[in-house]
């Protein structure tokens, strides 16, 4: 049994919240390669049409979202009626897969840019909501696609370039929570907000190096605002660092006399088997971090196999403008705390 | 005397603010052409050089937008360090004048896309935080920059390419504001979230038209959420619609027999003069309504002119992606409600 957490103060970047609010349902809808992997049978459904029966990739990823939002109201036995925000983002320019992906649902919504991160920040600011009392039911949702990330941050596929063994694949699909004021059985705890982290790193395909400082940062200051020790928690899940950025994480944390490795894992590294995949150092992409949580972490935490899991979504701030004008990438991490209800 | 509005409650899409959070400083950064414009001489600083000392447009709108967030603190007499979150956005794929203008005040970090409507979604999020008790300062922010915009967008500023006269013209600069829990002359006392709205526009010139029918949807649930009139207001005002968008705005709300016409002011067509700056049919970007909210309607507020104004920040969703590849351009706007706290 894992002891409770101290109450309050807020620290520097945290929030405890005392009437958690809860995870009422979700969906994880995954592509093809995802389903193939190791997580594959955690999924809720496996889309083997990369365009989802859509013209274009990116009408495809508005069709992951789509469905893994509608699927989760589903389960939760809501429609969109009953949901009073929609918080969602995902990687592409100007957030237009979510744009179409949720715009008929008609939920009064905030659009969100985290990178890879996106999961993290819509689940903190969805749970501010709720337990300031500003609405009963939200959404949190991100999406990504392998196809319409390469198109968008790397090189056409069809130019079929190569990939250094450092660089990670962007997750194919959509993950979407419904989020309760008073009900759920895992319910989320606290919240650690990031900052922008930019230790300089220029290459986008090590993005793992971009945003392990990032993470180190929130996790560091998680355990200092909280109070608490690595030993106080079953995981630690970060979203997409790939095996190159779980060194460096670990080393940073490390410098700073915190060993997390027994507890840490990583939804990138999770997600795929790179042996078979050839997925470089793993799986990335905002919908990584979002279908790992939905499929595989919260039914570890509904089994009762874990009590309390640290989720550390972490983004990578770049752009191909940005990368071309020849900036660093800065990296961003954000954490939210899960328990299970019968263990406050 | 400006009624006092019914509290709660909160109707389908808003929030009434019982302890509204409160402007505690604000700061507007413009450029030239805004400077030269109707309302040049209430910006704090007009920047000449559109690359604000940098080497690209990009590096200069973050630096705009920097400035502003500096300014701000400074009015504020506060320092980085007593910002508990900074709720921020651009135009840009990525936010990448928004990442790279804040990563040095190291504050933790939400990033916003919500296209021109971003500075609304971003005093949204800010006030529901405030308002919950989570923060006593944050800063909400957002930019936008006319040679970053049109290359984000459109065509290359050499390219010389024709604008319709429709056509709006992206704003140079940036609007921050440093909100307090309790403090301020001006309160936050609701808001009102808007839905994506989706009229099937496709020219993306012609933004006005796409954004004017969420405008006219988040207003019209304004008044029936509050329970209030156009009369019970000294202003409304759109973010940046222009005239071809007011017309529709207008025309829309008077189908539904609700006359704006005596309030409804656009911060597009107030910003620029068409008959001497040619800028088509009114200013543009999420810088528009940021400055001008910043600059002009505050200033007229705080000497009493003014007592209850509703900003309505208005965004047009697309990419050069979901352009280029043949889908329409949804709008989306974010209403929020600023009184003078004399008059609560």
């Amino acid at each position: 049994m894992v002891s409770k957490l101290k109450t309050g103060p807020l620290g520097l970047q945290s929030i405890y919240f005392k009437d958690a609010p809860g995870l009422l349902s979700w969906a994880s809808i995954a592509g093809k390669k995802e389903g193939e992997g190791p997580l594959g049978s955690y999924f809720d459904e496996i889309i083997d049409d990369a365009a989802f029966g859509q013209d274009t990739w990116e009408e495809g990823e508005s069709e992951f979202m789509e469905a893994a939002c509608k699927l989760a109201l589903k389960k939760a036995g809501l429609t969109a009626k009953d949901i009073r925000y929609l918080y969602g983002g995902d990687l592409l320019g100007q957030l237009i897969a979510t744009t179409f992906g949720i715009k008929n649902m008609e939920i009064p919504f905030f659009g969100l840019y985290g990178a890879c991160s996106t999961m993290g920040e819509a689940l903190s600011l969805a749970s501010m909501c709720l337990a300031g009392g500003f609405a009963d039911n939200v959404i949190a949702t991100a999406s990504s696609h392998f196809g319409g990330a390469e198109k968008n941050f790397r090189f056409p596929l069809e130019y079929g370039n190569q990939r250094p063994p450092y660089s990670t694949w962007t997750v194919t699909g959509s993950g979407a929570f419904v989020l309760s004021r008073t009900k759920g059985d895992i319910v989320i705890r606290g919240i650690t907000t990031g900052k922008i982290k930019d230790y300089g790193i220029k290459d986008s395909m090590n993005m793992g190096a971009s945003m392990a400082p990032a993470a180190a940062s929130t996790i560091y200051q998680h355990f200092q605002d909280f109070s608490s020790t690595p030993e106080n928690y079953d995981r630690i899940f970060t979203g997409d660092l790939g095996k190159v950025g779980q060194e460096i994480l670990l080393k940073l944390l490390e410098e700073n006399n915190l060993d997390i490795s027994k507890q840490h894992r990583d939804c990138g590294i999770e997600i795929f088997n790179p042996d078979t995949q050839n997925t470089g150092c793993g799986g990335s992409g905002c919908g990584c971090s979002a279908i790992t949580l939905a499929g595989y972490i919260t039914k570890q935490m509904l089994e009762g196999s874990w009590k309390r899991v640290l989720f550390v979504p972490t983004g990578a701030l770049l752009s191909t403008v940005s990368f071309n004008e020849g900036q660093s990438i800065p990296g961003i991490a954000h954490a939210v705390l899960f328990e299970t209800r019968k263990h406050q």
